[in-house]
């Protein structure tokens, strides 16, 4: 069913419009009114009008169909409203009230009724525990209706966090075309409303305050598609597992791993910030119109300031603009003596309105960010500078105004919607992240077990390690050379087959740390081989024997993350994957380009190539696009290989241990 | 020679005092005589008076000694200005004027006649290329006047910077007791200042921005006393090599390592931060008087808000202090029923100043940091919160708040010395630098070189591996058994009597990367060593055998730093130097429970400890120890052990390379 109802609606009624101006019901009916050209119907089974407009006993009451009900009514009600909504016709809710799911019991229950009821009546709606919806028609929200009208909407799972959002754009001059507060997503979920709001033309930009997906298999569906009509920048609340809790309390969201959220708002094209200000920052950036460029050039009237920027640029990343030779000449003309052609370009202290101008003709036709640096001087106010800017007829310059008129100076920049911060490292920030928005990948999950591995797995939880080993072999994943022993005679032979040095372990049917009970011998030579034997068959009736291989120890892992299903890990292998922890993630299936990401993103990149050693990098690659595969044929909940050994000739799995999802 | 002439003044000649109130030379007057209560004497070869003054052409003209001379002339006539202060028994100097070393050539030869002039005349000076000086007497600077007066000191290597920093603490309602512009420091140093400042009791804190320090041994002297008296907090510009490439033309400094200033600044006793909004942040927690605790409580009003301070909090690695039960009982009366009394402390939306200072009252005796996280709603603004904040009489709060008034709010806080910011992770970072506050550490560089190391270093700039491994020996530090071998048959001998297998390798004078020429074979036994003997002395005269040891792999190193003279690097060993860069740096000498501390940095503490495999992590911290002394011994410009293996028998050094500073 179409969202238009509520995003379009012609006509609205508010259940629960209040007359007194403290309640929500009053506040949301306000400013509907104030900003709604269609019809607008107050419901309210006490009164006659509200604001000297008439009101009705129940929506049933109303003669008109309304499209949309707002529903701002104590929690007991809110069904039975529900079913007059039906039977009035309308389409499309929002339900403002709270006390449902994120209050348990009782409310958990009353929330799966509403879910039915508004089915059954062919309704979609919004909430409940919601702040409301703002559009470019209409303001259904109890936040201040006065907001700045843009083309920047917001989508928030926290309704402070859509309030203030709401009020920052306005003191930061940036429009907004919608606010939605999803509320509890009983029925409307995110990708929705993302999905809804990619292909509205009066949206540039799409930012997200998120504390959990509602359903990862439909994100990552959706999203790709979104993120490639135009940019969608996300905030994860609950990024620690402490906080996680509290957001368990706070909106009933599964909070799931912070990583495996990343790697997949990443997958899906999404741009993702650590913190509020990152978010609000990159929302000024995007919100201009200024093409934005990776190379850099700082233009500045203070050493100092020039100094760290250009210490934020470096840490970020970025690159650092050269000056062409003809161009130095021209900059000499207008530098004083005593300051070089170079970026940072130093204007110096003395430098006045003209010269930041003069200076950015000579550079605007430079393919870079020009990041105008000013720092105001009883000789160069901020103001005087941002209207150079503006005479400025080049693009890409970004603003950084520090000083006693750096509010009033951005209020100028901001008004001919030019970039405007008050630090180097926020501007930097925003920059990098806008230069840094990732390509969506559509992950298709078509599982094609081979049947072999399916009789390996069959009616069993966990794998042993016999077992393992041959399901990597059925998977085409490397093992070394390996047998598993009986008695002495039988170890012998097979150590004998397999040549020295070898590995002697424990086998086992679950998983132990076997290298903790002492059951693992290395470097076991021909006449260790009985002894040895003898010893570990005190531990365990069966004794593995492997080829010892040197080379890299990686760690190549899998998981099912509750939200976004099989998902790849890998890092440093053996005891580092637990020091180091340099771990990357992938969502199934992971392709080849991506595994080779990870590998870079995880350090193992550097650590197969340092010193030309000439380790089989790209068998490694393929292991992990394997496991992705693997993990999904197999519906795995948890696979290890540590560790995998990579060398000249290929990787090894020398030790496995898979637990599948029954 | 004190410094009390140009701190305390009785009276002060400026010298180019201008008519015109466009020239620097007029700002500065003006400013001296609307701050300084003693005599000022305008000079200025031209003028009859200036500002309705009487003017004198000369110093020399001046009947009463002045203490102090700002000097404001153009460059060429300064050295003869300091003539005539010297005459006329002028004590102190402020130069303004610039053009000296800082754009090298001509200048470096004029600053240096500077130096030894003054210096014969007994007269010390700040600058030359300064801003000036502001002290609670007089504004000495050409920045804005208009500068709140209060305990915090600013000391800064970059005018701009000084300048903007008056602005934003004017804004920011934090009050400033001295701004040092140091300009060149040909004749004043930063150390000075800050250990002046240090003993000042109108300065409570003091803020330093700057580039390089002019002479570290003294900087490392004198610091750990100041910063055991008041904090000191500093800001390095040119962070990256990119930048410290601007450093050099800006100011002329001498940019070190960044990792070994930043190691510098902890070492004496300094906090370090990495930019400026951090800098500007932590005065403010600093200015107030609130006690700061490391564990945090957060009270807020949107539970959004909340679960984005609580990801900041732990991220920072502060704690989440728990509500003690007594607590919890006394906060259920004041929250909404679908509250819980926990941390975040979410008082819900509906929350009004009173449940704020309610809740407030609860908290109050708990010993941690009250974050008091406040998003203003059309029910309740910033405002409303700060006052209740002001009636609270408890201490250790601290404010965030976000929205609409979130300006007015913080007036009214930072009114009352109650810090105030408007994101979480700002105030989440401000209270993690003031509560890692490190321990001033002094360093006595005592020279006790061991006789017989003298001789193997005598006449040498480089040692060969064999000259290397004995100095260790000599200092205590262990190596693998080992030998040198002339023929096979002498090969095979040490080897014999070392126990296989045995690496063997060529032995050189240089240091040669030795695997890459293959000259390294590991796992050699008794059978092939004729036979690697012969492989290896084509590559060189002398072959090395040595013990194989496992373990793990650390480097340990010694660099002798331009600015801090010797200091050691540790981290993980082997490949990993490169690929990882986990570096903690130490400055000569290492105490045992630094060593230690590095160990943690660089997480060589816990690879050493993972899985309990009793490597001794002793030995290794007592190597890290003598290492740091045998650098100074013995002057070593470049020690590199790589490997040192650690494991359950000690440390041993493998690989070892000595370099002299000759």
């Amino acid at each position: 069913m179409s969202l238009e109802p509520l995003f379009k609606p012609r006509s609205i009624a508010i259940v629960g419009a209040s007359r007194n101006r403290e309640k929500v019901g009053n506040v949301i009916f306000r400013n509907v009114t104030s900003s709604f050209r269609g019809k607008v119907y107050p419901v309210n089974d006490k009164a006659e009008t509200i604001e000297g407009v008439k009101a009705y006993r129940s929506l049933r009451e109303i003669q008109d169909q309304p499209d949309l009900a707002i529903i701002a009514v104590p929690r007991d009600f809110v069904l039975n409203v529900l079913e007059d909504a039906g039977a009035s016709g309308v389409k499309g809710a929002i339900v403002i009230t709270s006390g449902f799911r994120e209050v348990g019991g009782e409310g958990v229950r009353l929330e799966a009724q509403l879910v039915s009821k508004a089915k059954s009546l062919g309704i979609r709606f919004l909430g409940p525990n919601t702040m409301g919806l703002l559009t470019p028609d209409y303001n259904g929200t109890f936040a201040f209706a006065d907001v700045r009208r843009g083309d920047i909407a917001l989508v928030v799972q926290s309704g402070g966090i859509g309030a203030y959002m709401l009020n920052w754009a306005q003191r930061s001059r940036i429009g907004i075309s919608y606010l939605v507060s999803l509320g509890n997503q009983a029925d409307v979920k995110e990708y929705e409303i993302i999905e809804y709001l990619s292909r509205d033309p009066e949206t540039r930009a799409i930012f997200v305050y998120i504390e959990g997906v509602s359903d990862g298999k439909s994100f990552l569906e959706v999203l790709p598609e979104a993120t490639s009509r135009k940019p969608v920048v996300f905030i994860k609340g609950g990024a620690t597992s402490q906080s996680a809790e509290a957001v368990m309390t706070h909106t009933g969201s599964l909070a799931g791993s912070y990583d495996v959220f990343k790697t997949a708002i990443r997958t899906v094209g999404g741009m993702f910030v650590e913190n509020l200000k990152d978010f609000l920052n990159l929302s000024k950036l995007i919100s201009s119109s200024e093409p934005i460029r990776e190379e850099v050039l700082i233009i500045t009237n203070s050493g100092g300031h020039g100094v760290l920027t250009l210490d934020a640029i470096v840490r970020a990343g970025l690159s650092q603009i050269q000056i062409p030779e003809r161009l130095k000449v021209q900059l000499s003309k207008i530098l004083p003596p005593t300051s070089l052609p170079k970026n940072p370009l130093d204007l110096s202290g003395d430098a006045g309105r003209e010269r930041y101008l003069n200076a950015l003709k000579v550079v605007g036709d430079l393919d870079c960010t020009k990041l105008v640096v000013v720092e105001s001087l009883p000789f160069l106010s901020c103001t005087e500078v941002a209207k150079a800017m503006l005479s400025f007829k080049g693009k890409g310059i970004v603003g950084v105004l520090m000083g006693y008129d750096e509010d009033s100076a951005s209020r100028i920049l901001e008004s001919a919607s030019i970039p405007a911060f008050n630090f180097p490292e926020e501007a930097v920030s925003a920059i990098k992240h806008l230069v840094s928005r990732p390509t969506p990948r559509r992950k298709i999950r078509v599982s094609q077990p081979i049947s072999s591995a399916m009789e390996i797995v069959k009616g069993k939880k966990v794998l042993s390690d016999i077992d393992s080993l041959k399901l990597m072999e059925l998977y085409g994943i490397r093992t070394p050379r390996w047998g598993v022993a009986q008695d002495q005679e039988d170890a012998q032979r097979i150590a004998d087959s397999i040549g020295y040095p070898v590995v002697m372990k424990i086998s086992t049917d679950e998983p132990v740390h076997k290298t903790e009970l002492k059951g693992v011998f290395m470097n076991v030579e021909a006449n260790q081989v009985r002894e040895v034997y003898s010893q570990l068959s005190k531990l365990s009736g069966r004794v593995m024997i492997q080829e010892q291989l040197s080379g890299l120890e990686v760690f190549v892992g899998g998981i099912l993350d509750p939200l976004f299903g099989h998902t790849v890990l890998t890092g440093p292998g053996g005891i580092y994957v637990e020091v180091l922890r340099n771990v990357s993630y992938g969502l199934s299936p992971v392709y080849e380009d991506e595994a080779f990401q990870m590998l870079k993103e995880s350090k193992l990149h550097d650590m197969l190539t340092v010193r030309k050693r000439g380790y089989d990098e790209g068998s490694l690659v393929r292991t992990i696009s394997t496991v992705s595969r693997l993990i999904v044929d197999l519906n795995v909940a948890q696979l290890d290989i540590n560790p995998l050994i990579v060398n000249e000739r290929g990787s090894f799995a020398v030790d496995v241990r898979v637990v599948l999802n029954r």
